[in-house]
């Protein structure tokens, strides 16, 4: 009945994301804020619904992790700690003429592309090579140099005219307090993470956990992201869901390993199929990690990363432990191969690390569907979003087929029954083959038909939006039937 | 069985909420950040499950109330149009002895409630006329005499050396892009109900609503509050629930009271009792409202706000009509008495805003419940969170009578086969009255013990949290029966 679906551009995605409520610039009527996106009033329940589906994977099917909300507000020593005042920078230049700033590292990256595309792929792997020695060794001076001995010119201006290469902290700052003396500069989280650090202990204890055990939460990080790009991939403020796994130092590469696998499921439970998920393992690692993966998902622009899994070592706990003057430390009292207590140590951690905003915007390219259906003169093309039952913004539609002789009563009281068990609406405006389509364009995954029949024997039809099958059904069944199908559980069973 | 329960103080309801998990002092190991509170692995599962009970109760209720999620971060022009920029501050002294800042109303405040203690009763009101007068005026030079003709001296120094009295702006600041001329000046927004105006035609127009219709938002919002207090009752970080009523002009004060009345059903729903609740009609109305009333809880320290209701007219869709040059309009093709249709207009809007937060800090202290229970000898204190169970942090505990004899297996294959349906967790650990002790101060409506019966005929034990009762049930009865008591629909089902 249809035909393979295509590949979809982007623009499409933007264009549905915003023409059906999934997704709006922000602040649109101020002609818009860079990098920054609200989510509508279907894009808010597919987000909340991953959001729900990743807190009850984390906490609700593992007895050893518990979910945390620190603030976004922390003390700043936390950010010295982490390392973040210090090293969260991108390096930056300007150009005289133009006034305007690039991140240096991303002009050379250009240059060598155009090397590529010109054939010449050996002379752009020196040229990054040397780029990352420069970086790496924070020659900025050196950096200066190549942009300038590549002959790289601003786009704008068309000149040469750079100023140096300087470091730019990508977090955003704030005086908390009043402007007087006790006003202090604090920062907006760059990542979530830290917020369950400074909690281990806190955590730890009222929670009588027991090492290994996790940490989980989600909540907003922002960062001054110069260049803010591919729709809600990249953006200034976004929305993270994190789990630091507290293990015993040396078992580490086995929770790593475990962890890496788990999350590729959860990932093909909500959706997301085998062939267009793949592991991008870091070669090179940040300096707090023994090990790093990315989970890929391949977006119309790309495979990458949705998912971040680290092995960051006791890297934060033992900064946070020198900074604060407070042990960070867990008594282990299993016994070791001599029998004698593990006793006190810092856990190492185990990171995983989704992008909530990139998981929505993988989730929805994947649902984007476009089909030819029927043939010959009945041919056209259908849109609808595949989602799974349990993140579908509206679970059920119930419509009745024409609004007289009771029909559009009797619907509205179906709806009515439903609503307290699962999101359902009501809607009797125009042809029942609109209305299908209206519902297909928003995920919806069961349109129940009112119809002269369900006067006589109180059944209705199930209208299924993939297959677009119809099945007859007592109304008595409805909550039941369209309930289980809906539920988180469903999503949970196959993690 | 039980005697009636005692007042508690706000100290027993902090340390409560530290010692179990609930609540903790942001950033505790760097000594804290002031007014800023961290939830912890009991607190944002209470949290969560609040928030859920309202937004379903305000979307998944209502057909004409949809979601948004918009972003904190907003166009500057935004609270330009709001009057944040320009009125949104705090008459501000500084000692210039101690250096230390005062907000000047409260100092004045102070004195009359000293006036007030000393039977000046009437000294006391005129302060406060006189105080209200000038504030409405503007006049802070006048504020600033009162200060001084009333004798206020400064609680550190002890002098009366005081500076001008300055207006301080509430909202937080933060430079968004790099440093450079492309850089802006940004606010975390103070409140969520803008990003639900500017987005008001969006949702209107791709969500196809006809009005009267409801947007509703949860989110982060942030104010510099000089004098921070009353745990997370006034926070600098906070959570608000808002929902933007949108009406034909002239309806709107029936909706207000719809309204009103829908709102206090709503926070009996989740637990708070009729006699702790009150209406606070606002006789001084804010200058974009038509009338306004709060939702009040008593609190450990008295009377408070949870939620206000306000008819705030098209103050803001006309504000950001003005200022944006996009007309905010909806179309009514409803037909008036005249058989016309209703044409062009700006809606009014009734506004519902709830304080996640508060409405937090009321369930909990409206939980916490110490009893004495058994007589003579035997007479002790029990102390228990009676959370109704679809708010409850943990829904069940599964716990083995003993570990040995297979019951600890049993227990936790129970255990399992309920996790995927709602939070269950298992614990051997210590004599059973201990472990249904945890499970009571943390608020966990069902024990559920395994016991050598268990093992013969399949049955177990449902201990009952607040009667401390006991039911012999079978093992196929649990998942039923607990997921029927736990689950949201028993929220929705009384709003």
């Amino acid at each position: 009945m249809s035909k393979p679906a295509v590949a979809n551009s982007l623009q499409d995605i933007i264009s549905h994301a915003k023409e059906y409520g999934f997704v709006f610039p922000s602040s649109e009527i101020y002609d818009g804020l860079q990098a920054v996106y609200d989510y509508g009033q279907n894009g808010v329940e597919l987000k909340n619904n991953l959001k729900a589906a990743w807190w009850k994977a984390m906490t609700q099917l593992h007895d050893n992790i518990v979910g945390i909300d620190a603030a976004i507000f922390m003390h700043p020593l936390t950010w010295k700690a982490s390392g973040h005042v210090d090293g969260f920078n991108d390096p930056m230049i300007d150009n005289k003429d133009s006034k305007k700033r690039y991140r240096a590292d991303q002009l050379l990256e250009g240059k060598a592309e155009e090397l590529e595309k010109a054939g010449e792929t050996e002379k752009a792997k020196v040229l990054l090579a040397e780029m990352g020695r420069l970086l790496g060794a924070e020659d900025l001076a050196g950096v200066r140099d190549l942009i300038i001995s590549e002959g790289i010119k601003c786009p704008i201006s068309g000149t040469s005219n750079w100023t140096d290469v300087r470091q730019f902290n990508l977090m955003f700052s704030t005086q908390v307090g009043s402007v007087a003396e006790e006003s202090s500069l604090i920062y907006l989280r760059p990542e979530t993470a830290q917020g369950i650090f400074v909690n281990f202990l806190n955590v730890q204890k009222t929670g009588r956990m027991k090492v290994p055990f996790g940490i989980a939460q989600i909540g907003k990080a922002f960062r001054n992201e110069i260049v803010a790009r591919q729709f809600t991939f990249r953006m200034r403020e976004f929305e993270q869901m994190e789990m630091q796994f507290f293990v015993r130092p040396g078992t580490e590469m086995e929770w790593y390993k475990a962890w890496k696998e788990t999350r590729l499921k959860f990932h093909k439970a909500v959706g997301l199929p085998t062939e267009r998920l793949k592991y991008h393992d870091h070669e090179k690692l940040a300096h707090y990690a023994n090990a790093a993966v990315d989970i890929e998902y391949e977006f119309p622009f790309g495979f990458r990363e949705i998912e971040g899994i680290h092995s960051r070592t006791d890297f934060d706990l033992r900064n946070h432990q020198e900074l604060s003057k407070k042990k960070q430390q867990y008594f282990d009292a299993d016994l070791d191969e001599n029998g004698k207590p593990y006793g006190n140590y810092i856990p190492y951690v185990v990171e995983t690390s989704v992008g909530a905003d990139r998981l929505f915007l993988a989730t929805f390219c994947e649902a984007f569907t476009k089909e030819t259906v029927g043939d010959g003169e009945n041919e056209k093309e259908r849109v609808y979003l595949k989602l799974h039952p349990a993140l579908a913004p509206i679970k059920a539609a119930v419509l009745p087929l024409v609004k007289k002789d009771g029909l559009a009563e009797k619907a509205e009281a179906i709806a009515n029954s439903l609503k307290s068990s699962f999101r359902t609406v009501y809607d009797e405006g125009g042809a029942i083959g609109k209305r299908y389509t209206r519902q297909d364009l928003i995920g919806t995954p069961f349109c129940i038909a009112v119809d002269y029949q369900t006067m006589e024997d109180e059944t209705v039809t199930i209208r299924h939006r993939d297959s677009m099958e119809q099945e007859r059904v007592h109304i008595s069944e409805l909550k039941e039937k369209i309930g289980y199908a809906v539920s988180m559980e469903r999503i949970l069973e196959v993690i």
